[in-house]
């Protein structure tokens, strides 16, 4: 299979560059990125000269042969592209967020763009695999999950589904790597002044906020809305999120850990801690997998749930993976089943 | 005046150096250390070779002679020592959590040893000067507050008595430099799995959960129970304290700034930040300052404060020379007057 | 084939393990580790616990069955351990320093234990494939060389040579990540004392520097002693090893270069940087690789070379497994064939 | 005494800001910055809001009414600057590079900018305390030595004043905290890309080079030319110098350290540790001390020496500091004793 990836020469990109060039069923036939136009893939990662590939990077338009076109530009630009690709009978996997919310109001509204491919939303699927296997499947269009809503939607859904969950009380913290942020230079993300620095940003306003509450909503079957706040720490990767959550149900920690067990079981990227441990992001660093546990607060009443994902792991290129993998009939963890690296 | 200073040796108690050392009104007359007796101040802290001082680590009782004590002990330890000081005369403040809670019971549940002065605890007075400066005036021995709930607390007392806060929503992650777990080496903080990763602990557990209601309560005047996860970053000093909160009044973010203006009219060491920016645990490092900011989430009719604070200044040894002075009569800021380090 | 890997629970263990489960031609059939004795693998590393293999540590010396068992334990131990395992057919790749140093005496004076193997000594092979690839190929026992060493030899190999370097006015001064000191706790790798913080150590009586001298004087022909100041930087893995040396040739450093690259012609694991870049350790991090350039200062006739490794991958681990693949036959790249992590 | 600082929106003009603000003799008088002009001093440092001062920038030219001006501006800019404030009248001390390096042509080929201030270069003084104190009394203008050069010249000056160094053997490499290539954001220095990191750079180019060798050459009163290569760490303060060199008398350590005491004596500074200890940067972070130790290597004749400073301390700021207290005959430690933060 031909793959093609654009906006390759930022850091999903190059987390997709990096496992697709060991993917044993895929090859790389371009590499798209305007502001590295004509050089080769070295000059944008050093750290891929390794790649033996005769890379060099071309304008975003030219994927013609490619089967699969993973997209990594910002939104508003991917919709731009995606409906010509689609045409073309090229797969489309969005690493951005222009093919995750479904309804264009919201949209619009968090994004302030105008989306340029109103008529592949209603059959572009929401690609976080636990969830959506099996209309993934035979999607033309993926909306690839944004890290932060992975990270909380993989550690809700057993709370939601089940009814454990009482869905006006959700309060999310989450922390992110700087990586996350992109490969910008930008004042907050300069080394002296980002390095024995804790930041909270974004109170109320990120733009996963939507993102979240849609696929939350659909879990829960009515309408949840949270407060999320997310926060930059000194880490290059990793996102950390620690939910709180009112309960409708008394249970004890070990019964709502059992509920995560059953509801995920059979998952290989999703583990579910016991009683005895909380999830650390150097446990998943470099890999697809998610941690997650639950802890069951009496005196309140509340369930504290704490999950752990790699921001451009399973928050980014090797999740787009895992859905590449799905739409080609593939086993789900072909080129994904790296081991986290540590320390 | 003559200061002593027991468990000289760890990260509150070098804090405590670094500050009188060049406090204008105080000898250190005696520092003591178990773990360092008879050996000289910069084998503890190399960094302190330029105190000038001969100083040299004495048994923890040999505080003879001194004015003020100031205990940096574990608790259970604390209450063993303050006893004998008090009656000597000397006045005491403890850095850690011996003569927090006023609630005996609620001590020995939470920190699982006795107290060993029961007959100080009614007397000991909470030593957060933005709310108990007349009391530590007068005090004979002062707990000095957690690194966690002098972020917490600060943040929530102009909501809680001006009844904003909902008092039974509250959620609280926060997030802290390593410093704040101590001198003592263990995996948890061993740089290579430290380094690079982010951790939740004491989920529903942490011993400041007690002291952050006690105070809560206080404000409230009425029984205030709290979620509080701790978080564990790598940066070397610092606390960010993100509190959600359900609001009873309809407002606005400015308006909900001002109400905290308005409370800490004055306060030198407590700073408000306006909408336009939110603190970063950066900008008060090495210093006594906390900054805080609140948001209103109109959506969902929730407040989000945000805190930060130095975990080994206002958190702990900064502060408790803010106390010291103001036992003394001084101009509050004496000795803590320094700038953040930046960057 | 059968592989055991005794002092499994180290960093270098683990990064074993880590590679091996995904080699396709090898199976982890026992890891050994007296600390961690009866215990999953996963609570030595909760990040290798999807290796999916039912791994319990045994005793060191339960390493009945292998063909190929890997020593990762201090000095002195792996000595007692080796001779053992080959009588009983098994091949045998140390870590450890025990079969590194050729000359009995210096070993002793250097590492202030007696060696307990000195009839293994003289057939074990140091084990550099870019130097000593045909004599692994045979051999029964494998002296795996020291990160530092790795870094130095390889950066030197092709000047020394070729005649190039003065061999009397060598001087290296490399840096290391913190994860070259290994997983045990001490104050100098607390994170609050290690982050932040520079520090140069053992100037003058590093252990690796008999190591490094040795190779170097065979490399030269002649006896070579050098200066090595080994420095503690806070990254967790890398090592980047700065070397200064006069020549004894007039050359340009587009030459110098061009003398690496024929040296290293046809290594896939060895890279040379031309005159545009200066190897970095982020650009091997995770790997197997060694990246190197060479300046050549006209002003004082002195050479400045850089290389980089990481030093769990080519600085231990990975080699290792490069070292396996050789005395199996395989394909040298077989199982650490990964690229470079990035960010 | 007024005082005004140009470029004062840069770290070492912060820096300066943080230490006058708290200084007991001045008053800053005036802040200059093209980029920040007509905002007020906390948006460029939040972290400096509680200075209390009603500080705003102002053009780099409105100086008038300072009796000393600090100019932390780029090369070639300081010296345009500098005849206008000489006459009149102003005191100038350049924390840049402009009036360091004595010979014009030097200067030329290193920095490639022509010298806008000719006349001046004769009679400004190098401004290393330690070693121009009596000429600094009465300079009207002062170059502020650089960060690599402060910890090169202290480290080395005992050896070449005493006749110990053999001068064309010295190979320096200095580590260097990320603050030190200042606050314009690249993509080296990008906190994803810049932590866990290691590089060398400027090999053989480093324009430190020429102010080295002035320096050391007036010290050994002959020509001495060096091999410098300094390194990019991530942390954000701190410069680590590991320097070899030739010894031309043979000695024993103890000794060589004795002679640094001696040279040093009544220096308060300046710090010579013995044989136990070798320099750290956390150890001098924040202050303005300068850490030095010697090692000799019998094996080879040769000395190693290792000095820790903070760049932005007596690498910058307070030695700047030190220089204009020395000018206005005050003592010398004036608003610089701040002991080291640790940790």
């Amino acid at each position: 299979m031909k793959i093609g990836i654009v906006g390759a020469s930022g850091y999903a990109g190059g987390e997709l560059i990096r496992l697709l060039a060991r993917h044993p069923k895929v090859e790389i036939a371009a590499i798209g990125s305007r502001s590295y136009l004509g050089k080769p893939l070295s000059e944008a990662f050093p750290s891929l000269a390794a790649t033996d590939l005769p890379l060099t990077f071309v304008a975003p338009e030219e994927m013609d042969g490619c089967d699969l076109v993973f997209l990594a530009v910002p939104h508003g630009v991917a919709s731009g592209m995606a409906g010509a690709l689609v045409e073309a009978g090229q797969k489309v996997i969005d690493i951005g967020a222009d093919f995750r919310i479904k309804d264009l109001n919201i949209y619009k509204h968090w994004y302030k763009v105008d989306h340029k491919a109103e008529e592949l939303l209603t059959e572009a699927v929401y690609g976080l695999p636990e969830l959506y296997r099996d209309k993934i499947k035979d999607a033309r269009v993926v909306g690839n999950p944004g890290c932060y809503p992975t990270s909380v939607i993989l550690a809700l859904a057993p709370l939601l589904k089940t009814g454990f969950a009482a869905e006006n009380t959700i309060v999310i913290d989450s922390l992110s790597g700087v990586s996350g942020a992109g490969r910008a230079e930008k004042p907050l993300y300069h080394f002296p002044h980002c390095a024995e620095n804790l930041v909270a940003y974004g109170v109320g306003t990120h733009r996963h906020v939507p993102e979240i509450e849609q696929e939350l909503s659909l879990l829960a079957g009515t309408e949840v809305k949270v407060t999320f706040t997310p926060h930059l720490v000194p880490v290059i990767r990793g996102i950390l999120t620690t939910i709180t959550v009112g309960l409708k149900k008394d249970c004890e920690t070990e019964e709502l850990i059992e509920v995560y067990r059953n509801f995920y079981k059979g998952e290989y990227f999703v583990r579910i801690l016991g009683p005895e441990r909380i999830p650390e992001t150097k446990d998943v660093l470099g890999s697809n997998f998610c941690e997650i546990t639950a802890r069951v607060d009496k005196r309140l009443g509340r369930a504290v749930i704490v999950s752990a994902i790699d921001n451009l792991g399973k928050g980014a290129a090797s999740q787009a993976v895992q859905n590449m993998n799905i739409m080609a009939g593939w086993d789900e963890k072909l080129g994904i089943e790296q081991l986290p690296i540590y320390p």
